[in-house]
């Protein structure tokens, strides 16, 4: 998939829609701003001005108050005004097309869509067809994953271990079905870390995944020697339907995180999940709730990253439209 | 229906109704006052502190996204604090009567409501009741009509010819279940244009519609010569299951924009359509989308006509209040 | 149930969940609160900053419009963020567990969570396992009953008697299945009103009702004697299906608040009911809009209580999370 669509042409965020194809600076550049963000989260007034007036629709095309409730608070906390629309309810249902209601909520003068949508490439797809002037933030499509969600891991690796040279992470469990996992493996190459290893059963891993730049282990014992971040994934219980696992509880004893594994990594690894926990399916409680755990970090981090992009990405189109302003001017002074 | 209730001792609007019976020189001022909030919407931040404080109560004994994301947008960029009360999930489910929850709300010192109910003159009834201070906007009853569609539509007219004067307009449709139809006749003739003209057949025509001060068509082609706004209407699909209404296909044949017949009017004629568009039912798509379509800015300048009948009720409810307070003093030092 | 989970060390309030074991300066220090803020909801900016950048998160397991819609202003009034979640909706339903769910809103930041929550004692387990910094609000567990109801009456009486010594007051209706009752009563007593009656069918009575500090009356008409307070309860219509109660009609003529029987209270007692109101069913309609009913100024002091007890619970959050901070840095410096 392009991601040349949420560039501006000086290489700025312009809309957030896919870690893939984004330069290591740039990446940095998420981080650094996420990073002085999470200090307004500590502050006794949480609020900066950086998208105050303007107007930003949540546009859930599927119900999920988790993912709506951090972008709602991180533009609030960026004095934004929200307004919240699940499509569900709205003109859709009157027979309205999706491209008409865009141009309809862009006509009211909306200056971002933060889109969850069902289908992989919704977010892009409007991308290319936004008004410009309105930036689009990726809040999840396809498997439920959402370019947001690997830039959190990013700050919270980077707030532990300083760095991501050097670093060995591994991924743990449906990486097949999972769009974070490889927008995670795409944004821990291009930081540099030393190594990312999947670790799943090969039911759950694509083909050809080591054209990804990974090492593969059937072995979660082997699989966790001398790492240094473990990133677990959520195991989506309708995957036990079909054919691709065998029961909870033996998926758990093959694969989960318990506390005896754990020790097989560094001694100062960290443990991270993206929520919600399956505790005693993917990972025991004990685990979860451990010293090694920096689970809640992620989602403190998660408000910070999703203050950056949404700033970031307006700011890039403020700038794009500053510089469409100017040549305009420039223009009609030189026909005149 | 009566509007004087919707106006204060001076002649200034207290509450937004309908447009049936108000001045020239108001409808003038909605439309000034909105012309000048147009611009706020193009500002960098979206914000004027006109409704700064103030509680928005938007009631709706229906649900309609599109309506309600178009008043919480105008309320939150007058800076008022927005509550959404959908009423089929409310206390009323408790028994409670709709009068008794009005008082409720108002007890909560609300400002303003924002009515949508599906029997007409809901909102007429609510404002006759009200406590003196609160303002009632009508954000449609009945046929799923309101003044705000009639004013936004007149803002657009202005906008593009400049005047009423000399004007000649065609609305086709169905009339007939039309109440946004009637108001734009009603507001059409005070606004001084030419010619009103209804293009329809007549199962979707009221009967003695030329008593509103129309000119009757049941021929499109006869009924577009020489004219320089077109106001399409939305047909509703469910009309279609009674007798009234061939197929779409032959309702299109007969009645539908196309091209060719955009031709029979004025070349610089405008196409108007309150929304969500029945694309190859009323409307050729290539006429919707085109150069002569102003269908995007009615829903902009939407934003900017509720801004200002928003604004102008709740100034003219705090100038009777006033008027009332200092009534009061007044009595009262004349009775010390 | 313990209340001491609600108050600091110094003894201010820092969670709001029971009037139960709130001393008597505690609960006039609500009423005083309240009572400067009531001019708030008569002021033309409706707005104080005590919660400007606080994350405020309305936290519904069950669905109340009423209720929420108060807190939701009394917060937004008091410049907080507001975040409404209805847990049927909400990740719960992804087999998280409400620990991890509450984590989670708490590592989002979040000042405060108003808890509506059908099972008893919610809010106080909440409150036990809550990260320390974030309030917690009862809005009402168990049989839909909250403690600022009871502070709401109480406030009432006091701006209407101006004070509670040597006030008779008469609870009348379903005191078995009324936690309310139980907090007036309560709340009654501390503040020091003269006599609390409960009148009411020995079937809607808890046993050893005297225990609490009332006088029992089954005779409606025999308790009323001499009464500066009326508070009404609301018939739960459910409650009807059991064999606990008569018919609509029957309890109303045996346990209605009718104008005949009004008038054997005192000539300048006062009549007060939670709401929704039952006309003809526990008071007769022109007893519930007559000169006596204060029920409409309850309405408007619950926004103001809510107003207060969120600003003294964040308040007394906040100083406890100063001292905390201040012992931290002292025994870093002595250990420096």
């Amino acid at each position: 998939m392009q991601s040349s669509v949420q560039l501006t042409a000086s290489g700025k965020l312009k809309h957030f829609l896919t870690v893939s194809g984004l330069s290591k600076e740039l990446l940095t550049e998420i981080l650094d701003t996420a990073d002085s963000l999470i200090e307004v989260g500590e502050r006794n007034i949480k609020k900066v001005p950086l998208l105050r007036g303007k107007t930003v629709v949540n546009l859930f095309f599927e119900a999920s108050t988790r993912t709506r409730s951090t972008f709602e608070l991180a533009a609030k906390r960026l004095s934004a005004d929200v307004l919240n629309i699940n499509i569900n309810t709205s003109a859709t249902s009157k027979g309205e097309s999706l491209s008409d209601m865009l141009k309809n909520l862009e006509a009211m003068a909306s200056d971002m869509f933060v889109v969850r949508h069902a289908q992989s490439g919704a977010s892009h797809f409007i991308a290319e067809s936004v008004t410009p002037g309105v930036a689009i933030v990726n809040a999840g499509d396809g498997w439920h994953a959402h370019p947001t969600q690997a830039m959190l891991d990013m700050l919270t690796i980077r707030q532990n271990k300083g760095q991501f040279e050097g670093l060995k992470v591994a991924i743990i469990g449906d990486i097949l079905h999972s769009r974070v996992a490889r927008s995670q493996i795409r944004a821990l190459n291009t930081l540099g870390v030393n190594e990312v290893r999947v670790i799943a059963p090969n039911t759950l891993l694509p083909k050809h995944v080591e054209s990804l730049g990974v090492s593969v282990f059937n072995d979660i014992n082997a699989g966790l020697g001398d790492i240094d971040v473990i990133i677990m994934l959520r195991l989506q219980r309708e995957r036990m339907q079909g054919a691709l696992l065998p029961s909870e509880g033996e998926y758990y004893q093959l694969f989960g995180l318990t506390r005896e594994r754990l020790k097989l990594a560094k001694p100062d690894a960290i443990v991270m999940h993206p929520g919600p926990i399956n505790r005693g399916v993917e990972i025991e409680s004990e685990v979860a709730d451990g010293d090694q755990s920096v689970i809640l970090d992620q989602v403190t981090n998660g408000i910070a990253v999703r203050m950056a992009v949404m700033s970031m990405a307006m700011s890039g189109q403020t700038e794009e439209q500053n510089i469409l302003n100017e040549k305009r001017a420039n223009e009609s002074e030189c026909i005149s």
